[in-house]
């Protein structure tokens, strides 16, 4: 993994909602991020299929990382989300967020939600409000942090 | 609680996600259910705020009963969520869903979720797409099923 | 109508689309709007039904009355929209927006598309930036602006 | 144009709230569509930006064609929608609806505006419920419309 501090990685893996539901972040870097996810017995809901929450809950983590990934505080205001397919048990679930705008107080992401094959199963729109301070501290000598067109940190 | 057939609300309870996040259904009647739950430390995000996943699956689980409260297959085509404010550890929440709209295909929802004491959270707008197929088999001769206007099993 | 100072009041007022679509602000007041229009055989899609960009325009323009009544510039990030009725030619329809939540940067609302007789024909939800600078120059001795909690001419 | 039989074609370009807001049929086949306009001084807001609502009209009339291509009668149930940047007067805006997901009562969308040159000013999701009925009657013996997998008319 690469493309945010380590002090800032290391706050995104501490997520404890996340470690709670069993999602893995694969990948973080400025704009984007990508997380994992098995689908177990207990994230099924009483239709017999994945909960919505689950799937939900699994791009959010995504947009999190990939939209706090400049280390300036991003919280979420709006997510929209529609759902195409159920999942099965014993699949692996796939977010990635990609940043389709950013402006110095807004973030504008999209998450797409897919098995381990690439079949789309779900799609969200989401938008953050940017704070303005920082999520974590992080060490001023990061190696690569120089030159990156102004988001510290950032290799 | 009431306003189901007795099957219908052992479903409902049978959800795993929402017992493995220790949701609470309150109440489901017609169109109309009620969802509560605990703000517990694991359910928190990197950034010190419950996740916002969490908050989704609590409005989903509203959402779910509300719209399969008529015991006809509903499925989430799409939902919409604000959030307002972060809640605290120990807060209680309450998801309600209400019906917007039903016609024999579809259902319109609106989701609040509060603290005890009503503040707004946050707020969803969500889609159902009826199949048509039950969700459950209802014992025929439910009592308080007569005449409440043709949904078998409704007391 | 009250609410807003005659110049912000003014401004709304001279909304070009809003203009050419037919819309009528019947009120504006702190985090609040009203709008109506008829629906009249232009405003009709390839289906015969009202186009849904009618529906959603009438429904901006309450939001963005209501999101700006602050005389601070606010600009939509993200609106949602659930469409439940076609409304007939001759209709009068009314959008209502409200505001759910309110931050120093951030308001959130929710609109609602009704016949006059309150027939609920779409709903939204919507989300505005809020920058730092207001919408029109106030006249600074505007009667009823004192004692309005912080926001200057609103009366 | 292609893709769709002639009576589909003439039904979409029929549109009056397209024709009223100068919206031009660029191109639609199965599950896609383009649309473009002029940005014109009556597209206007309050705030000197083009209107929300005539955004929202362009990809929805984008939407509409594309989720009504196999000429089975599709009706919008909900739309979200992202606003990124601003267009200048003068501007030719083009939407794009792409399908993301087709069931047989179902159909899910997104689309992008997007100016001439590429720049992405605006990006949605939408869903439809599909009807039992088809929006125009077909010639039979349209030319191309033989073994195109139950698509009627479609080329």
């Amino acid at each position: 993994m690469s493309g945010v501090s380590k002090e800032l990685e290391a706050r995104f893996r501490s997520d404890p909602f996340s470690s709670w539901l069993g999602f893995h972040l694969d990948e973080v870097g400025p704009g984007f991020a990508r997380v994992r996810a098995e689908v177990r017995p207990e994230v099924f809901n009483f239709a017999g299929a994945p909960h919505g929450g689950f799937l939900f809950s699994l791009a959010d983590a995504a947009f999190a990382a990939a939209s706090n990934s400049y280390n300036q505080l991003a919280v979420a205001t709006s997510v929209s989300m529609q759902f195409y397919r159920a999942a099965e048990l014993g699949d692996t679930l796939v977010a990635e967020a990609r940043e389709n705008h950013l402006t110095r107080r807004a973030g504008y992401y999209e998450m797409t939600v897919t098995t381990a094959e690439g079949v789309l199963v779900a799609k969200c729109l989401g938008v953050v409000h940017r704070r303005n301070r920082p999520l974590v501290e992080e060490s001023p000598s990061e190696p690569g942090g120089v030159g990156d067109g102004g988001h510290p940190g950032v290799r």
